[in-house]
């Protein structure tokens, strides 16, 4: 779905290696709780029990998997101090906090449609 | 997360219903197949059948409950012509389309990084 509008600026094999590995990412940060650790993490640098507060309602498990998924894609930066006991910091890089910027804009998007959503809701459970 | 940006602009039984609510929603359409979805119905109006080969790998299953999750919040209308057998169609509303602005973003933003989420990748999996 994504390559028809990129088609023209590189050659086939480029292409469907970029559609595939643009479906795999695509695939891994379009989940909730990814987007909402972007969404946090994109105010300031945050420590792992500071991530559990802010993103309400994680679990232990779902944050380390998505931390890690977001430490693969190059999104986030893992940093331990040698404190005992270790601090675990996490910091979105330039690219994650690109993400992030479209991430604001589903937030944003989701305040100013709310009024159009209840109402359908209303309708669609009558 | 997302009541503080909007802050001031309602009293605060509002502004917590607003932010139940935009959780909610944010759950309902922060998933791979609803984006895609939206993604595939912001070219143009599709029947059932039209979308399952658009959203490439979704069942049966998942593309009825995420389009009537669609339906219900306002984003998606569903039109059944008179036809024998009857054809099913799926058309965005305008809030919708303006969701699919924002996921745009994110496709594009897939391509613009590959190559930075290739390398990390690499360098994780080593």
């Amino acid at each position: 779905m994504v390559t028809k509008k990129f088609a023209g600026t590189a050659d086939e094999a480029d292409l469907r290696r970029a559609d595939s590995l643009a479906r795999e990412i695509f695939s891994d940060v379009a989940n909730k709780w990814a987007l909402l650790i972007i969404e946090a993490l994109g105010e300031r640098t945050l420590r792992f029990s500071e991530l559990r507060d802010e993103v309400e309602g994680i679990s232990h498990k779902m944050l380390t998997q998505n931390l890690r998924m977001l430490e693969r894609n190059g999104l986030a930066t893992r940093k331990v101090h040698p404190t005992v006991p270790p601090r675990v910091e996490y910091t979105l890089t330039e690219p994650g906090q690109a993400l992030r910027a479209t991430v604001d804009l589903i937030c944003g998007w989701t305040h100013q449609h709310f009024g159009h959503i209840e109402t359908a809701r209303r309708r669609f459970d009558a």
